[in-house]
This record gives structure tokens, sequence and C-alpha cells, in this order.
């Protein structure tokens, strides 16, 4: 079996690596050539040979949960090799390397301690290792490691793997144009990458509470291999080629949960708390509908669009530092050291963000929502002018 | 002043009787004569003359609520006369009749302790009393009681009045055809009747925390009108044309709440929490479009729909006696009768509605989250069931 399977892989490889060479300049060709490549890989799966190996790179929370998922479905699903390669930044907990506890241990005690990873996990701290023979490469970690886990990968992965991010944030250059994390992933790595987006606190995920994510790919097959990969009984996926919404849903719902936070934290009740999300959506939405005139409204009721937004308003952490911040008038940075242990908020960072690309095309007046989040958040303005903001949406202003 | 608003109210009153008698038959002449009618009034309106007399038609804590509004708005906007009546179902308080003590202390101790109504509201037991004068007529009242409230009106309210609903459920006749409130009131009243709907959890709005409403009207200028009735500096108004969906919303968002206080009471996480709305509001917007095929996606992302949910299924009294049904395995009206102080939920009223409806016109495989609430809530199912139904949900059945 396993000379069979090699056999396969090598003789998918040299026509993944023939069509890969000679049609990569060309997007139509390049296309053309993944479709037909990945026609054939889907035949192979169809004989339940083993082939997809896996990698996940990242190790904090969400990363270990997702990796319990893979290792668990790689496991039982013939498609996949049963090996997941982790790459795990190093550190040093209780004396040991972390990669050695979770390899021993099949635990990761620093971000998810009390929850066995399955022990086909083979954590490295070598991100190349890691990667380097995978045909699928989850990314998974906080934005800010991105570029610097990631570059070292650069012409050193397979060039027709499959990329997935999980990375809810984005970029925004010089110019205040939006770069989204799978658009710089698809860029540098030059490979294909889907996204995996939702309302899923790591924690319940890993207590196997059932939840539900939104897969975006452009790609049915990919698609479909994907799902197989990620679905589990109580890890549920929807599946949706609306890509660039999905990944901003993930980041733009941060400041609505510090909006979210902020109202909390002034003390208001159900009703402003519902107004202020429902605005915050609407804000979502024209957002995504302006830079991404393609992005479709039925993805903001997906997963990783309303459900995201719920979950992370009512439950998450932008929303309870943002709380804090508001009854306490404590400094950002502060709250996050004695709350967070040491990690950063995504909702400020991701607020300036959006804040800047607005300045820079002159549309702070039509998102005053997310304007007054990042003035609040970088005191420049009192909280109480989100309320004020709120009584003045221009969503207010209209007429039958 | 009086002789002029006297003779201008006896004036307009003339042209809207000619309009009215002669054209009722036809809906389009009926229309031209609104307009026609309306475009006058609005002219009167611009004279800053006092205008439209007001009746509010419920007295519970949310009908007090918006008779804060609602006084407050007649008494600074000349637009309104200022006395509004206000029909009270008569019960005796502490010894003393509950219209008394609205009108002497300001106050309604049963259903709004702890909130002064202005003094410009006048409680009356009598429907007919209250209403028969009024230019606006506000029904604000536990929907089982609309019927036997307001067949005494049918003939006696002035036939060109404009009718506000605020009542949050619907029927579904024998046939299995649903029968929205605001319908009911239309033909049995004979009058325009608009809907007023959103995330408004009644202490809250008393209390004057900040919120907004979404107003349903076909016609521009009433609708103009109603926003000046209903809007305040803390109680934000915006406007469609979409109303049957706003109608829908508010009835429908009750069956989520169920559900979503089924998975507090089994002790499920946020993740499951924001799968469960967010099924539950693709239900409700399929139903919506099913039977009301002009229904609009937008309107979901109103305060009558996605903020009406949250409120509903955080806060809300449906949630909270579905987590104790769940947890306590006791019978719904016991716990209505420990709870709710006599009041009746409306959540299983709606579910066994719709029930009805989806099993009469064979669509209850298309809605499973609806089925299944009503199965669990009339035991015929245990609470579990919400988990396998959501597990199995159609919509996890999708490919790319």
């Amino acid at each position: 079996m396993a000379v069979c399977i090699k056999s396969i892989r090598s003789f998918s490889q040299a026509i993944r690596k023939s069509l890969h060479l000679g049609i990569r300049e060309n997007t139509k060709l390049k296309n053309w050539g993944l479709k037909h490549e990945k026609t054939l890989l889907q035949s192979i799966s169809n004989k339940k040979t083993k082939f997809y190996k896996l990698a996940v790179i990242g190790s904090g929370s969400w990363a270990s949960a997702i990796a319990r998922i893979v290792g668990h479905n790689a496991r039982h699903n013939d498609l996949f090799d049963e090996t997941v390669m982790m790459y795990v930044r190093q550190r040093i907990f209780k004396g040991e390397k972390l990669t050695d506890i979770i390899n021993s241990q099949h635990e990761n005690p620093c971000y998810l301690p009390g929850f066995k990873l399955p022990d086909n996990i083979f954590a490295v701290s070598d991100v190349v290792e890691a990667a380097r023979n995978s045909d699928i490469i989850i990314f998974v970690m906080p934005h800010k490691f991105v570029k610097q886990t990631c570059t070292p990968l650069i012409g050193q992965i397979k060039p027709y793997s499959i990329g997935v991010s999980l990375i809810k944030s984005f970029d925004v250059d010089d110019s205040g144009e939006i770069r989204l994390v799978s658009d710089w992933l698809r860029k540098n790595l030059n490979i294909d990458v889907s996204v995996l987006m939702g309302a899923n606190i790591a924690h319940e995920v890993a207590a196997e509470f059932l939840c539900e994510a939104t897969l975006g790919t452009y790609d049915e097959q990919v698609g479909n291999i994907l799902k197989q990969l990620f679905e589990t009984d109580y890890f549920k996926v929807t599946m949706s080629t609306d890509l660039s919404t999905i990944e901003l849903c993930g980041a733009l719902k941060n400041i609505v949960a510090l909006a979210s936070g902020c109202v909390d934290g002034l003390g208001y009740g159900n009703n402003t708390k519902a107004a202020v999300i429902r605005l915050g959506l609407t804000e979502m939405i024209k957002f995504a509908q302006w830079f991404y005139p393609k992005a479709k409204l039925e993805t903001f009721f997906q997963s990783c669009g309303v459900a995201d937004l719920l979950t992370t308003c009512y439950g998450g952490r932008n929303r309870r530092l943002a709380e804090a911040f508001v009854r306490t008038r404590q400094k950002l940075n502060e709250l996050e050291a004695e709350m967070l242990e040491g990690q950063k908020l995504q909702g400020p960072e991701t607020a300036d963000a959006v804040h800047r690309v607005l300045k820079k095309q002159n549309l702070e007046e039509h998102f005053p929502l997310f304007v007054v989040v990042n003035k609040i958040f970088t005191g420049q303005l009192p909280p109480t002018e989100l309320i004020t903001c709120v009584r003045h949406h221009p969503q207010f202003r209209n007429l039958v």
C-alpha cells in the first residue's frame, strides 16, 4: 500500500509540476491547470488514497483547537495523510520546550490547557520544516506575526499547495489601500489561499460544543476537500465564494465589539447595545461593498457575518476589555497586560487601520461608528461620544 | 387661535370625508385621495397648527413606555393635539381604579412602576371613547386581546384615521394562511395601518436609554408625520415600506429566542448560541420571502430585524423562560405563572402558529429549527433535539 501511495503521489506531483512550471505566468491557463490537477487529485481521492499532507502554522488557542479537529479528520479520512505538522513558536514552559511538551504530552499547556491534542499532531519550531512537504497549509496566528512567520516560507513550499487563512485582520498600506492577509499569502507564497472564519471562540470549539464556520474558496473541488478537512460532528461548515467579504467580516467585527463593550461600560442596556451592533453591522456591509463591490449581502448572514459578530459583541475579549476601558479609564495596554496575559487586542489595531483608509479616501462621514470607536480608543474622544454618534447616525435621517 | 384650528380642521375633515366617501371602493383612487388629503394636511401642518388627535390603545408596559414618548411629542410638536387618550383595560389596583391612578398620579403602577407618564395622557376604560375622535390610533397590546379590544371600534372611529400597530404576533387561519395583525386592523377598522417594531425592551425605553425602531408605512407623508410622533432624542426611527417583513420579524424572533434560551438551558456556549440565532435568522428570512415574495433582505438589517432578534435572544423573557423550561423540566404555564405574574409568553404561541402554516403547506423540512422549537415546547421532543436539528440543518449540506 505504501508503495502504491508513493507512486500515485509521485505521478501526481510530476503532473502538477509540469502544469505549474509551464503556466504560472498566465492566470487563465493556471486556473485551467489547477482545475485539471484537482480533477486528478479528486479521482485519486475517490480511490481512498491518503494523499494530502497537512500543516498548521500557529500554536495559539485557536491554532490548537483547529489542530484538534484537523488531527482527528486526518486520522479518520483517507483523503489526508495522518501526520499533521504544527509550527510552534518556540518558548520554554516550566523548563521544557513547548514543542517537546506538545509532542510528548499531546497538549498545549500555554494556550489551550486541559484539552488533549491528537497524537498525530507533530510540533516543530521550524516553520519551513512544518510546511515544506505539505499540500494543505493552515495559517492561524495573530495577524501581527504573519509576515515575520511566513516570509521564510517564500520559495520553500510546494507551489501547488492549498493555503487556508484563519487570520481575522488586515493591513492598510501607505496609500490607504486594504491589504487582506490572504492576498499577502497568495502573492508572496504564490499559492491558492482559501479562508475559514466564523463564530468560533477557541475554548468552546476545543470543548466540542456544536458550532459552525464559513469556508470561503474560489474553487469547488478545493472547497469540498477543505470541508472534509474541517467539518466534524460538532464543527459544521458552510461554503461561499465571497472570500474578501468573509475575511473583512472577521476583522471589522472587532471594531463593533469595542463599541459594544463601550455600551456596557457606560451602563446602557440591551436596546442600546442591539442598536450599536446593528449600526456596526450596516457599516461593515457598507465598507465591504464600497471596497469590494462584488461583496454579497448574503455573506453577512453566514457564520462569518452576523454569528461571529454576536459571539464577539456578547462574549469576546474585545468587548470585555472595552467595558473595562470605559469603567476604569485605565490605558488599553495596561488592561491588556492585566487581563490578557500579554496578548494584544485585535480591535483597536483594526479600528485604526480602518480609520486610516477612511481618512485617506475621504469617507469618514459615511462610517461614523467606525471612526468614533477609533477616536475613543485612542483617547481623542470620551466614550460618551459613542452615544452621540448613534443619536446622529445618518441612518436616522432617511425618509420613506 | 382655537377658532382658526377648528375651522381648518372642519375644512380638512370635509375634504377628507368627501374624498373618503366617494372612492373607498377603488384602491387606486383611494390612494390618490389619501395622497391629496395628506398634502393638504401637510400644508396645514407647515403652518404649525395643532392637528392630529392621538390615542394609545393599550396599557401594558410597552403601551405605557410609548405613551411617555407620544405624550412628550404631542406637547412639544404643534402637529399634534396635546391631549393623548389612552385606553386602559380597567382593573383595581390597591383599591383604586387603574384609570384613576393614571389620571391622578400620572404613573401606571401595574405595568410600568417608577416611571412618570406626562400629564397630558388621559386614561379611559372605554376603547371607543379613547379612539372615536382620534386621527392617529396606536395599537399596543398583547396579540390575544386585539380582536376583543378592537371589535367595538368597528364603525366607531374616523374612517380616515391613521393606525399604527406595535403588536408583535400574527394569526393563522384554518386554511393555513397567515393573518397579520395590521391586516386584521386594516380590514376590520377600514383604516390605513402602519407598523412600528424594533429592539425596544419597554423598561429600557422608559428609562430613556438610547434605542431605535423601524417604522413601516406605505405612504411617505404618513411616515413623516409618524416619525415626528415617535422620534425623540433617545428613541430614533428609521423608515421602510416593507411592512409585512417588519411585522413578521417582530413575531418570528420570539421562536428564535426560545431556541436561544434552550441553548442556554442545555449549557452550551456562545458559539452554539450564535449558530442557533444565525440559523433562526435565515429561517426568518426564508419564511418572509416564501410567504411575502416582495420581502426585502435589507429589512432584516433594520432594528426590527437583527437588532430586535439580539435583544430578545440575549435579554428577553422568551429566552429566560425557555432556559428555565429546559433546566427545570417544569411546564411552561407553571413557569409563566411563577416568572411572569400571569402574563403569557408570545413565543410558544407563534411557534405553534408557524408550525401549523408549515404543516398545512407541506414546508416543514425547509424550516427545521422553527419546527423543532414547537415540538420541544409542546413536549413532543426533548430539548437536546435542538442540537441534533442544528447539526443536520440543510444549510450545512451546501457545496461551493
